[in-house]
């Protein structure tokens, strides 16, 4: 297949303890600023007074919007978009994670949309116009501060739902490494799933891609494996998130999917946990990602588990294809229960089997099978979730 | 250190078979379009015939200027300068490689500024306003179609300069593969050469860097090694020219250097030599890469040879590090001189050492020695040279 794609990331970044910048950028975009953040933790270590120092020095005005919840939920968003337009806001600063930015993005989506947000963020209505979003990111983890989707809450529909659009990238990013100091081994932790999981649903793609992609993909990988623990055990270690950081941004900025129109595997059977669970994002992921690769190892994956065996881990090239895929399950449980130390399976999580129909239903609603690196039907994703238990 | 850096690659590209955007992707930036072009061959392949009904379709006006020599000459771009300036030019199309790209480029930031482009060239006189840029790449090489840079040289001074900024990344650019399959095997040898020395200027460098992007490095690498040779010996391999192609772009584009402010080891060592022997880019860097990688060879180096052997060759990682410094650039020099079939050394392309001692002199002029990697004396200048022979 002759891969062609467009490659289109306008996000600008400034990495590293560059705010001096903030206030410039902004003006660029405009006077009125939205500013959205969802706890007081930016005021505890300084940053949030910082911010409004700079805003105040370049003569910025700006309301701000701070009800943002863990996967965040389509009513608050509508409420922050009633007050965007009632005060004809210009742009959004948005100060946080993935919940913030996405947040941020859908509020900057729906902006010009007099409706519920929920039309277009599931698709019954398009949007044409955006409001131009600047990020400051707090915790390295969905890559949300450099890529172009945004992921919702419905609550009464237990519905969690992926908007996306080239439009919806941030125009301006700050991501400095000091400013995850203070996310907790837990949740950096959580965040390092979720990158790791970005990859490999890229990884395992049922479309071909690029050989200088995959080796990317590799890099990414063997980054996340060496810095993860690091960073888990080591707060303040400026390398490592660093290094955690900027791997994030690359796992879901485009980059490595180039456009190739394939659903993901993970992320949906974990979106479920969240929706009927309200469980963190990541540590879904982490439950999920070892029992869907023991899942899927057929002729097709099999060559991939052996490039990531060899090229991530360092992995003997002589093993077998069924060790080498082994293998690489066992380094990836290593990484996420025993160096990172999160919860191995739901029991522990006390989260039993009782939603797992209703779950499984709603991925197989649409086509009657769940697709991804290949189709899950309904027993496939129950056999994955009880594996779960 | 902490690592900090601005991410600014603004460059949207169209991978592929995908020229049908062309015309409303000029559109944007205006109706006056500088076509520039540097030979017959865009004609026989049909290129020029199909970019030309694209503008004609979307009521584009265009001139042409054809006049770009490889290693383009400041002479050149006045000329094109004085063109643009008289029928008010909204854009430049470059169609070629980077000769063509480049003087697009020098021609789009010195438009504006009435006098000779070697004032801006040279440094003496700065500049603001500059004309967008849009590419369509016809060989895989410079990286000149996504980065902000441009080599022009002076005839008379024998001087090569480089000139760039932000605003001179190409606002779109075209990549097609299928336009490389006519690249011949000697150009494509030289592309691949020029490719792996961005690289490896990037991944020997005195300032410390990101573990992350050493990856990425290590990837680009990889890609280079495993497809330069198939694209020399199948030029029809779309797998093949679309791998180098993008890791082409991706080796300057400014992704893996992060603005770390240092200067470049080998191109200035291979400027000297086009400025003076008017030798094709590549080929004066296949001559000087091994040489200079011998010279380097010291307690800071040898880690990088080690992790470039073990992830970009697959070299046993116990040999001691003398020996993997040895075999990698055993492995450069196959790669380089058997595989894609470069000469080897300067003899064999009659060149003397007649003007080394001026050339070394050039090199230290500024400072008494050339820096990069490490500092180069005018001795080790020449001992370099002397081995290049």
């Amino acid at each position: 297949m002759k891969t062609s794609f467009i490659y289109n990331i306008p996000t600008k970044v400034y990495f590293g303890d560059m705010l001096q910048y903030l206030g410039r950028e902004i003006k660029q975009y405009g006077h009125h600023i939205l500013l959205i953040y969802d706890g007081d933790y930016i005021k505890s270590n300084g940053l949030y007074q910082y911010v409004i120092e700079e805003l105040d020095a370049n003569h910025l005005e700006w309301i701000e919007f701070r009800k943002v919840r863990p996967n965040p939920r389509h009513t608050d968003v509508n409420e922050a978009i009633q007050l965007c337009r009632t005060h004809h806001m210009d742009a959004i600063l948005a100060i946080g994670g993935g919940s913030v930015i996405d947040s941020a993005k859908v509020i900057a989506a729906c902006c010009a949309y007099d409706g519920d947000c929920w039309d277009i963020v599931s698709g019954k209505v398009d949007f044409d116009h955006t409001l131009p979003v600047i990020a400051i990111s707090t915790i390295s983890a969905t890559g949300s501060e450099m890529d172009n989707a945004a992921v919702i809450t419905h609550e009464t529909y237990h519905e969690k739902n992926v908007l996306a659009k080239t439009s919806m990238y941030p125009v301006v990013t700050f991501l400095n490494p000091a400013l995850t100091y203070t996310v907790s081994p837990y949740q950096t932790a959580c965040g390092v799933a979720d990158i790791l999981a970005h990859v490999l649903e890229e990884y395992f793609t049922p479309i071909q891609g690029l050989y200088m992609i995959d080796t990317i993909m590799e890099g990414l990988m063997r980054t996340i494996f060496k810095y993860g623990p690091i960073a888990f055990k080591y707060p303040t270690d400026y390398e490592a998130r660093a290094n955690i950081m900027w791997a994030s941004s690359w796992a879901i900025n485009g980059f490595v999917s180039f456009d190739r129109p394939h659903a993901w595997s993970m992320h949906p059977l974990g979106h479920q946990l969240s929706a009927y669970y309200d469980m963190t994002h990541g540590l879904s992921l982490a439950v999920i990602m070892p029992r869907w690769l023991r899942h899927i190892q057929d002729e097709k994956s099999l060559p991939l588990f052996r490039s990531l065996g060899v090229h991530v881990l360092m992995l003997d090239e002589s093993l077998s294809d069924l060790e080498m895929a082994d293998e690489v399950i066992k380094a990836i449980e290593d990484l996420l229960y025993h160096q990172l130390e999160l919860k191995s399976n739901l029991t522990e999580l006390h989260i039993s089997s009782e939603h797992f129909e209703d779950m499984a239903n709603k991925l197989c609603a649409e086509h009657g099978y769940h697709d991804g690196f290949r189709p899950l039907y309904k027993d496939d994703i129950l056999s994955i979730y009880q594996q779960c238990l």
